[in-house]
């Protein structure tokens, strides 16, 4: 699994694959596919928006790769059409759920094709070394967030509900403490990955003075979002979801340098209802991959 | 109430004279002070954590001077200490609320006493020249802020409920549009400087990506947030409250270059019943302002 992140390229005209431009000439061949929370929120109609039957493996024509480990796909390219530039047939490749990116506005020119990019951290102002970074939630995204975190410096600890996860976190994960309560007015940004609808005032409690909170996780109801805090202390509630190119190519030069990879647990097409049961519990560590090129040449 | 105010001690803890160095030894007469929302939320408890009976004059002790001419409070000092450095006997003096800054810690050290500085639009970098502003609300508040923005070379949208403040707003303020309703995706910053509860997801809507949403009004029940938006165009909610005392001389010091004076309708004491009810009806051009010694002299 490891070397399949290895030279992983970002290429536009992987985007443009996801844009319509490229599909026309390529043929891909899924070889992994991650499993995340947003599929148990479709799966069960959480955002009331879901008409059934409904394909949770959308994930699997797109989504996001490398950035957060969190839903990826890896693909081989069969074929290339004309306009790609950086991969040849044969090369790894990892698609984003951009779609449609017209390369010509405003976020486009910014490198910002998906309107979002990742990098909470650097964008943030999060990547400096010698921060607390809180992070919430050890799973899938909560466990590269730490490996992210310590590669930048940062003091780490986990908050979580979760105390048999704590000798995990600091024996294995490097984290630097794990509190199940942690103290107030420690942190300089936090880390939310949690995806269920949570409260979020004693999270900005932990915070500094203009300290970040960034939420990471899909919630589809609205938090309650206590002002005091922002007013009183500048601290700050912020999101981020996908990446746009250019910082994603960053992203995986970075996990490449720092040979920061996620945990998975591999399994095959068959499992994926005991995964989305197990996934509910939040009983992975820490993601389930799933083998589709293997699971496709068994049947 | 005069007596409450003779022979006033100020620590050199508080910060009134904006460098922290006032003394021990001061005796001060207050000569005006701004009335604002808060006292209406004082005086109705609205935080549910008031005892009657309330004086909301404490606005009058101390709060916060020309930062956001929110509520102003100008004093004469009648004598100083030894530790004054800045200010004479006779100059006029304006307190902000900060009190008992260590001027030891982390914040002190990096000119945050208050763990909160204003300047939204600077810290926001919300100070460029030729960026979309939104400020929402044209009350005492949101009337200064239409002026620094403007003065910082901003485009600025006023974002209303009142249609007859329009023409007020972009004669007199020279406001660049005012509307009831407006475009998504259009803004880079928005300064909510509304008090009362309100929902903020039409404002996040009209954020373009990357774009800060601001609170500057204290509001004491939660609002409501919703999370896709910040994770689909990484947008974010920030609030503040009043600046350290460096950036509150950096922005009266930019306030007194650019011309920027708030405008008030200046009232006597006995006036202020009739205030509260203006104000809770938005009935107000823009900030109430009590002349308090002309009013003792009367009495």
């Amino acid at each position: 699994m490891e070397e399949l992140f290895e030279n992983l390229k970002v290429d536009e005209s992987i985007s443009w694959d996801v844009d319509g431009k490229l599909g026309k000439d390529v043929k891909l061949k899924i070889l992994y596919c991650g499993v995340c929370h947003s599929d148990l929120h479709s799966v069960k109609n959480e955002t009331g928006k879901v008409t059934y039957p409904v394909l949770p493996g959308m994930f699997l024509i797109s989504f996001i790769l490398l950035v957060d480990y969190d839903m990826a796909v890896i693909w081989t390219g069969l074929e290339v059409g004309s306009k790609v530039t950086k991969v040849k047939v044969g090369d790894k490749v990892g698609v984003g759920c951009m779609a449609g990116s017209c390369r010509s506005c405003e976020n486009c020119a910014n490198d910002l094709e998906n309107h979002c990019p990742k990098c909470p951290m650097k964008y943030f102002g999060l990547d400096k070394p010698g921060i607390h970074l809180g992070v919430v939630g050890l799973g899938g995204l909560g466990h590269v967030a730490v490996k992210f975190a310590k590669a930048f410096g940062a003091k780490v600890t986990v908050i979580s509900t979760a105390p048999h996860k704590k000798e995990e976190a600091i024996k294995n994960l490097g984290v630097d403490s794990f509190w199940l309560a942690a103290a107030a007015n420690t942190m300089d940004g936090i880390l939310d990955t949690v995806s269920a609808h949570h409260p979020i005032q004693p999270l900005l409690n932990l915070l500094k003075s203009n300290g970040k909170l960034i939420i990471l996780g899909v919630i589809p109801k609205p938090l309650e979002l206590p002002v005091f805090p922002l007013l009183s202390a500048r601290k700050m509630v912020a999101g981020s979801g996908i990446g746009g190119m250019k910082e994603t190519q960053e992203m995986l030069d970075f996990a490449a340098k720092h040979n920061i990879t996620a945990d998975v647990e591999v399994i095959g097409m068959d499992y994926i209802n005991q995964a989305m049961e197990r996934l509910e519990k939040a009983d992975v560590k820490y993601r389930f991959v799933i083998d589709i090129a293997a699971t496709l040449k068994d049947a």
